[in-house]
């Protein structure tokens, strides 16, 4: 996934599974642009990455490879590139696959004006700065007031079609909450302080179509919000602070465990070679990345056998239990709507891997088709798992046991409030497990202080966290 | 667990829940000899442990315990002592409850003389040395040849239930192998030749009663076993070798993983603390151990708060599915009819622990009632399970992770071909979770080589390992 050198003639082809380099990205971009730009068009750049091949063709490919036969046909570089072609301030969402080595777009794919798509963090900004500058928002904040030096912060949610058969509009909707600004401090924690107000976003137009009031009720209260009162209401009036970052803390953290150090000294058992192709034990496979999926193993063999063509996680979807409006459209699809490779964090030593680790990044695309570096969102490493068999015979009181050893292929995405913990664990047995974690903060939407509901957990005054499951595909 | 000297005068009582010192082992023991011996019994001891008191008087002095108060009651050393007393040869089980302090046996039951009971692993290498010594099973091997050098080796397994209402007696059934001997080791692999025999003994009358014959058809063959043929069948021509201990293995160990080390330079976070009181972080509990459960977690408290009175694996049974009779009563309950406590390993560093390790013995009682130690049959550790809680602020990409912390309590036992790995965590975000591993060596019966079978798995020539199921209470 690293940038790599473009390949002189010299060098043997690519394989076809390799990730973009930065340069074939800049090409394929630049490509693009020579056919859509132009006449007052601008492109705005949603993700770029390989295309790969199919499933047919490639299996034929791998067969030789790992006969270490010469493969009986070559792949053109083809890559994916996703984008919006935006005329007269009107997106078109256009798909192209373009090969890199002839230069040439071999398909373009022009979606309908009103159409879904995923999001980029350069939208979620756009889609802040229009709510809390429209009037329309700040008409509807009129009806509460914050405590003194609290900012409104939103959180921007997919959301989903409409509750007729009509065109769907690519429509954003905003979870909305105060921040407490007072301490300067950018990390501190809006999701205590949720307001009862979610504003929804055409994003074809720019504008906002409205605002939906939520209804704050508990246990036997109305499934729908109360009518504004004449004077504002004054919101988080308790005065207590939900942070997280240890130095808004009003307790410190624990100190009393003493470290566990876990090394290997002679380093690693597992190799990367080039084309990102990896081995571990009897296990072999090829690292790819893409901006929906995050990390995806490609051609997984053990021993010599070719056990999984393709791994990956495919979606996760989070479906709320509240059925008071609007929250019949509260359900994420965290992989279509957000990306999981798109919102992968940089992975950190000490933090979110121990040992003898390995990182490995990746080349995302910004808004204007520029290459920017994923660093670390990736990593690998090899852990201990305990007993992985063992017996003793009774009659000489013997035991023989083995350890089990796990090949981890870890990334973790942020969704907002929602952090995923994904791992890949391969094992000295020949097994394949995999793993994912929910963590981050849950999500949570304002009930009347004192009052409980059926709908979820009062988890802060004032503060509903809803009943919702994370489904994994 | 471990010894302790005698408490004298000046020291406060021990702990109701503290495990039995040798000395309190030994006057349970004596107290009983005294009340049962003489006149021609032969007291057979079974186990002797703790007499937990009531959960109703107990917890009176839990509350006060944990408010740093004076316990409203004591509580006399009660100890729980099972045995048989044999007169004329004819055992009849006993369960005395002897408070050790008094001296006085408290309570005493008789069972009626066919009954059952768990067994001893003495009993195991009586029941081996009867059946290969009776006439009944060496005409039933009158069938068989086996390969020169190989011996017969049995594996006793409970019997259960009859098929009828009558009184159910004390039976033991026996799966018989070969082993092979040529090499002169002790460990050589029995399970790769299992024979199609199963002798029954009482174990009241010390008597085989009848011998078993197996089927070894396979799929579409008989229910039921073929008569026996005019001359013996000869049995493991193949010549294949199935081991497991290294020196006997025909291709070596694997050299090529890289050791992963594991330590805590500044130490373990927890303490061990008198009669047994572990604490570690928030958690605190006394740590007891019983011939059939194994390690128990008595008085669990999390930051102060109690959270369970008592924690412990209490049944496993293993249903077979395979119709054919005899295996309808191949069903162990191996807390019930083995004991984990008394069957559990003896366990060592970097092979079952790895780490900061702190490991408690027991004392158990061999048949004459005396103490022996139990070494190292439960081990404490910390590990570290990848990340706990993380966010990400994905405003200005600010991460905040904590590692999730577990406190692993861990023992292992071994009936016959299986081990079961058993472990508490305990976690720094106050979860408890149990695991349990089956691991060891499959339980398998023979099948004529080539066949397959709707009842189990081939895993070697003429060896079927039958389906079944590990169910855990």
């Amino acid at each position: 996934m690293a940038a790599e050198s473009k390949p002189s003639e010299s060098q043997p082809p690519p394989h076809p599974l390799r990730p973009l380099t930065d340069d074939e990205l800049v090409r394929a971009r630049d490509i693009v642009v020579e056919k859509h730009g132009g006449d007052g068009v601008v492109l705005f750049f949603r993700s770029i990455y390989v295309d790969e091949p199919k499933k047919e063709d490639l299996v034929q490919f791998l067969i030789a490879e790992h006969a270490g036969q010469a493969p009986p046909a070559s792949f053109p570089r083809q890559v994916k590139v996703l984008f919006d072609r935006v005329k007269d301030g009107v997106p078109q969402l256009t798909e192209d696959v373009v090969d890199v080595g002839a230069g040439e777009v071999r398909r373009s794919k022009a979606f309908p004006p009103y159409c879904q798509t995923s999001y980029t963090a350069v939208e979620f900004g756009v889609f802040h700065d229009i709510c809390v500058s429209s009037e329309m928002f700040q008409t509807a904040m009129q009806e509460f007031t914050l405590p003194e030096g609290f900012v409104v912060t939103i959180d921007p949610w997919p959301y989903g079609g409409l509750d007729s058969d009509e065109d769907v509009p690519r429509y954003m909707q905003g979870l909305v909450y105060a921040r407490n600004a007072v301490n300067d401090n950018p990390d501190a924690n809006h999701y205590g302080y949720p307001l009862p107000i979610i504003p929804v976003m055409d994003f074809v137009t720019k504008k906002l179509i409205r605002v939906d009031r939520l209804a704050t009720g508990g246990k036997g209260d109305s499934l729908y919000p109360s009518t504004p009162t004449d004077k504002p209401k004054k919101l988080f009036e308790h005065g207590k602070s939900a942070e997280y970052v240890p130095e808004l803390l009003d307790r410190p953290l624990r100190t009393d465990l003493k470290p566990i150090d876990i090394t290997q000294p002679e380093g690693a058992s597992f190799k990367v070679h080039s084309d990102n192709l990896v081995e571990w034990q009897k296990w072999r496979f090829r690292l790819g990345f893409t901006p929906r999926e995050g990390a995806v193993l490609h051609d997984v063999c053990y021993d010599g056998r070719p056990v999984l063509y393709r791994l990956s996680f495919s979606e996760m979807t989070v479906p709320y239990g509240d059925p008071r409006p609007p929250f019949q459209r509260k359900q994420a699809f965290d992989f279509g709507d957000g990306g999981m490779g798109r919102a992968a964090n940089n992975l950190k030593l000490g933090c979110d891997c121990l040992g003898a680790i390995h990182y490995l990044s990746s080349v995302v695309t910004n808004a204007e088709g520029k290459p920017d570096v994923a660093q670390n969102v990736v990593c690998l490493h090899e852990q201990d798992n305990g007993v992985g068999w063992k017996h003793t015979n009774f009659r000489t009181n013997r035991a023989v046991v083995t350890r089990l050893r796990e090949f981890v292929i870890q990334f973790i995405a942020t969704l907002a409030n929602y952090e995923y913990v994904f791992a890949y664990k391969l094992d000295t047995a020949g097994g394949i497990s995999i793993e994912t974690r929910a963590t981050g903060i849950v999500s949570v939407v304002p009930i009347d202080e004192g009052k409980v509901s059926d709908y979820g957990n009062v988890v802060f005054p004032g503060v509903l966290a809803q009943n919702h499951q994370h489904i994994f595909a």
